[in-house]
């Protein structure tokens, strides 16, 4: 199969793990016959720094003409950066945002799971953690409140601002549609989070995430309000299977389901649209204060690169590779700084890389 | 002094809890040498059992002629409860949103404390819950996406659902300076949370909480975004004195916080508007499951009472004694069930409210 895999390095220590990323999927395409085309596109500072802007017309054509783009990381230090300075609608995320609407990337995948390996990391006591826990949070990517209309005025001299939160039916029915669709792979249970007995939008996601239940009788759904889910994350994890929800809750409870883990590195993205088009990403930030020291942590891209395989390629052996690898360099001890605990051996940026394409 | 005090004993546990608060206030009238005047107010689905709406003019203007109201809590099991075959404005939420508004209540407080006597319970690992917590929450509460526009169109067949979220600046700023006031009584520092990577209203909401601060010197200021803030409180809640942060915001990081405490039958809160009045609730629900088991934990609706009696009586030698009762009560060794742990003597809710009464 021939592979067409937009690359967007992105910034702080974007372009070193999206480098691992490549090893790791080039040792796949070499055992398994595959072969791969990479573009690098310009997002987020490195597209300011070179274009003026965060995106640009041609870095999302070249997006569009691949099969599936993968990211590193976008955006520099908020309190030091130049970019920062800029006005909001110029800084390195409205590039982000920008690429999500332009690709129609409204599912994003973001699974949140606690590694035996990496148990000892979890901030939460060995009681709850020892059940362990493997959740995938969908969130809704492109609605609600970061997407509706905005404005800040000022009238007889006091300044008011407006943001809006929308949802019609149909940009509700296809994420649930696809978050039942992952639940009848994984556990066929859904929790759906809104605050129902508050907002409209809410009450309107839960009418249509009913409907869309009736087609998926497997499947066990259940409705929990946003601050209760706040709360279940840390008290038992472990209830959850995949949890659905609109962009900003979702942005909020898979931060806060990330740091539950403990092991915020080893956490991919998937953003999807209608199609077998994604772009995948760490769920960690750009890091700038360790970019260029070969010291990040390289996985959560090289599984963001796994779930590209299996959800845009339909290579589920080839993903499976790339996860055992992780699995089997994990067993060996090698940790890079972030998860480094005693008795392993740590390792920089390029050499875990080197580690999990060998185990391929 | 006399105080004047509107009770709402609500629903589920409510009466109960709020009968051994009343039980404490006494005993604190008798020792103090104030006498107290209770008016019984009707809210939420005791309301509805009894007007048919969950909050009625009347019950506004008895809370409004009162000094203080204190309440027990509101609503029913949202599975079983008749109240939730109700239209959304009828159900027993409707009412404490709509009190809150008729009051003014802008400024919530709400204390995440972690008690050394209970710190078996967080759900944190000890290395991190070793070093204690003590925060409080400010939320804004009579704004943002709780109180703007909001409807449910069809078109075309398709169904929308519009909420907003607005903020101006006279809203922010008296809900900034409340909190950079309890800050200077406390740790001095202040943490703003919002999303202004995203939200016109929270770029707002972070130049006039920046605006506020200049009349704070002395009090440390940082922002932080609401999805790391929800990180933040699981990986290191030891960081945080005063969170300040907007309606929704709030309600989902206040009880992310209290479930970190791992007990919230021990956390209060207040609700005040501009004047000394306030509302004085526990934050816990109405657990109507345990309900008319005389096994509630009472605690948090007695703390509550204690900010009654600091905030709206400005007593404060009279709110330690509470306060001191409970530390006083917890290290000898009485617990409720929800908080007992091994070697402890297991008390029901008439007990440990007796027992802290006799310890004023
Ligand atoms: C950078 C920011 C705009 C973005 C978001 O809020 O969606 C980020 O937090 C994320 O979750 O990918
Ligand atoms: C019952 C509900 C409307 C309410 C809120 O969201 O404000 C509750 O969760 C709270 O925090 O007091």
């Amino acid at each position: 199969m021939e592979l067409h895999i937009g690359c967007i390095p992105g910034d702080g220590i974007g372009p070193e793990i999206v480098g691992e990323a490549r090893k790791v999927l080039d040792r796949v395409a070499e055992k398994f016959g595959h072969t791969i085309q990479y573009t690098e596109i310009l997002l987020g500072g490195a597209s300011i720094d070179a274009h003026g802007v965060p995106l640009t017309e041609e870095a999302i054509e070249a997006a569009k003409s691949s099969d599936a783009v993968l990211m590193g990381s976008i955006g520099g230090d908020a309190n030091t950066s130049p970019w920062y300075k800029l006005p909001p609608q110029k800084r390195p995320e409205a590039g982000l945002l920008a690429i999500r609407k332009a690709l129609g990337l409204f599912a994003n995948l973001r699974p949140a799971v606690l590694y035996d390996e990496l148990a000892g990391a979890c901030p939460l006591k060995e009681e709850i953690s020892k059940a362990g826990f493997d959740m995938m949070i969908m969130r809704e990517l492109t609605g609600g409140l970061y997407f509706g209309e905005r404005k800040t005025t000022v009238e007889n001299g006091i300044r008011t601002a407006v943001d809006t939160l929308t949802y019609n039916e149909n940009e509700i029915r296809r994420i649930a549609i696809k978050a039942f669709d992952i639940a009848m792979k994984r556990r066929k249970k859904v929790t759906s989070v809104d605050k129902a007995n508050v907002l409209d939008s809410s009450r309107l996601w839960r009418d249509v995430v009913n409907e869309v239940a009736k087609d998926y009788p497997q499947v066990e759904l259940s409705h929990m309000l946003v601050d209760n889910c706040a709360m279940q994350l840390v008290k038992d994890p472990a209830q959850f299977d995949v949890i659905l929800t609109e962009n900003m809750f979702g942005d909020i409870l898979s931060d806060e389901a990330s740091m539950v883990t403990g092991s915020i590195g080893m956490l991919a993205s998937a953003s999807l649209n209608d199609t077998s088009f994604g772009l995948y990403e760490p769920s960690h930030g750009s890091a700038p204060d360790i970019a260029g020291k070969d010291i990040a942590n390289p996985i959560a891209t090289i599984l963001s690169a796994s779930m590209m395989l299996r959800y845009s390629f339909d290579l589920s052996a080839e993903a499976d590779a790339v996860d055992n690898a992780v699995k089997q360099v994990l067993k060996d001890g090698y940790r890079t700084s972030d998860i480094m605990s005693e008795g392993c051996k740590k390792v920089g940026c390029r050499e875990m890389g080197a580690l999990l394409a060998e185990r391929i």
